[in-house]
């Protein structure tokens, strides 16, 4: 990986591996609480999606993601000065919505791998991963407003707008595909839809619940957004540069979809001979996967990927995309300086924003 | 079509086609407003499949539906002394999600035909038909909770409920698919989720947002949940016995699809010589359509589905199920009779009832 130049500004006095502990320790059951309410099968598939069973159903402690999302809810709820407990049903509610794009995306985009495990489509079948995607979505407005306060009704509004976003990113990726090109703008604004508005969301939704007033809310939200930019950033490097081992995902996963990610779109944007040539291998395997009636992934080889990749980085789509990450921390870390924040939470939330830039790779 | 032995209790005094168009006048700019706000393609891939505009992208005044459900929330606005205005937004709100289970259902059943018109899924593939139910899902608690007011978080509470439920019931029916049989029960319990958890709610939100307490609501939930029932026994009726231009659907298309029915659950439980053959069709139907790797209507002719909805019909499986149409029509009139409500309310929905037991065949 490239170095990304950012130096940990917390060092050591914040274990963000223990804050994502938190995270999941706190709301793995209040989540499990409300899968269980899903009808049969959906229930079992939801279990298997989480990695609490295996395929054949039998008990797992298998990778159910870093939950950074419930970190940052129960984080949020501290931000306003209410205890950890009071971002729980939030946690949850974020994590089912990022679920169910999970589920949803991993069809649409032919993912077959997801957490170093077979996603559900592939093991289930199209139709299960759409319904268990459904009902996730249903569920996590549901356990929101059987809060029953009038916080609980903000916090759902904002759920809400961060989920229509995050399907408007989802149609906004899947446009880019079918097309030879993308702007950095437009990359940036999908990204900032498909990821940045779920995090934002995240990290505001804890503080609504404690009670927090909006203008604190915004401000977290915007610290969440650019965070989103910048983890972003850096999968977008990870989804081409990254290996099976670190991603969980196939190499070259995101070449082989033909996503318009940023490392792509600022390649083709800065212009200069591997610029050209890039462009004018993008075009031909369209036309040339559309010809050949397959992804990309079916009909070239690895060696025809790594020339990609490498006219990538030679037109500084690599530099480029590793710098907006660090651009993107520290607009998050900006935005925190807008309002008052409990020390200890402003500490917490530059180590996360660290581990996300930093550490993750 | 069997008669249903039931005589319209209203004649005539109630224009219920009126209240029809009035539901869809009154409902159709806040909905188009409300699907304006998709993301490119999704706006023009929703404007498309509620016959807005033809496959082509002219504009066009195809066939959106009857909408049912923005009637009846209209209705229930002035059930609780409010101006049918005041249900505008919850008949958006449910005409979302029942629409985002269209189009998420016709992928999962493989329906290729919806309102005589090939389904989204056909015309602009997989991802599109569930990224655009995906959003209407969203966009229903997004604007519902927009209007700010406690009423608006009730009503959202209960669509999230009935949400649920739909899904719940979608799910029961493609397990059933997958079984020889499914009792009464069960084939009661699933149509109750998948069709009468959303004309309940139709029928109370209006309520709720006019500001009727729970009482009168649950009870206008009681009267929309058995007239679902009645409706989808008309429904499974047209779906076996119903003629492609009465349904827009295939010929025997809930047969192709293995759908265990009311008339078919009927039969089976009703035991006897036909039960009997039939039984043993549907048992072989399987293991063949699984060997020959298809669907039931891509291995059997036409005379085969004849064969099964006659030995239907020889079992009795044809007159339970009008018979039920009639018992849950009376349940649902039974229902209004526990509450107070305005004399004219009172003969509109009887004379929906009426309409959807008696005459919508």
């Amino acid at each position: 990986m490239n170095r990304l130049d950012v130096k940990p500004r917390i060092r050591g006095a914040v274990d963000v591996l223990g804050l994502l502990e938190r995270g999941r320790t706190l709301s793995a059951p209040v989540l499990r609480k409300a899968v269980e309410r899903l009808a049969a099968p959906m229930d079992t598939i939801a279990a298997y999606h989480f990695g609490w069973i295996d395929a054949a159903g039998n008990p797992s402690d298998g990778d159910g993601g870093k939950a950074l999302r419930s970190a940052l809810a129960l984080i949020s709820a501290e931000a306003a000065g209410a205890p950890p407990e009071a971002g729980v049903t939030g946690a949850v509610a974020v994590e089912l919505v990022h679920n169910f794009s999970l589920l949803h995306d991993d069809f649409m985009d032919g993912d077959e791998q997801r957490r170093h495990r077979d996603t559900v489509w592939k093991v289930h079948g199209p139709a299960q991963a759409i319904l268990v995607g459904d009902a996730l979505l249903a569920l996590a407005g549901e356990v929101l407003l059987e809060l029953g306060t009038v916080d609980a009704t903000r916090a759902t509004r904002r759920l809400n707008t961060a989920t229509r976003k995050l399907i408007d990113g989802q149609a906004q990726d899947m446009s880019f595909e079918q097309r030879d090109r993308a702007t950095v703008a437009e990359c940036l604004e999908m990204e900032g839809n498909k990821t940045g508005a779920l995090l934002a969301c995240a990290i505001s939704i804890g503080a609504v619940l404690g009670g927090a007033d909006d203008a604190t809310a915004d401000a977290l939200e915007r610290y969440g957004y650019h965070l989103g930019l910048a983890f972003q950033a850096v999968d977008d490097l990870l989804g081409i540069w990254g290996t099976p081992e670190q991603t969980g995902k196939q190499a070259w996963s995101d070449l082989k979809q033909r996503k318009k990610s940023l490392p792509v779109c600022a390649a083709l944007e800065a212009g200069g001979p591997a610029a050209e040539r890039l462009a004018a291998l993008l075009a031909a395997d369209a036309a040339y996967a559309g010809a050949a009636g397959g992804a990309p992934d079916e009909v070239f080889g690895e060696a025809e990927f790594a020339l990609r990749a490498a006219l990538i980085e030679e037109a500084g789509g690599r530099a480029w995309t590793a710098a907006e990450a660090r651009r993107q921390y520290d607009a998050a870390l900006a935005a925190l300086d807008e309002i008052h924040l409990p020390e200890e939470v402003r500490e917490q939330l530059t180590a996360l924003a660290d581990f996300v830039v930093v550490r993750r790779r």
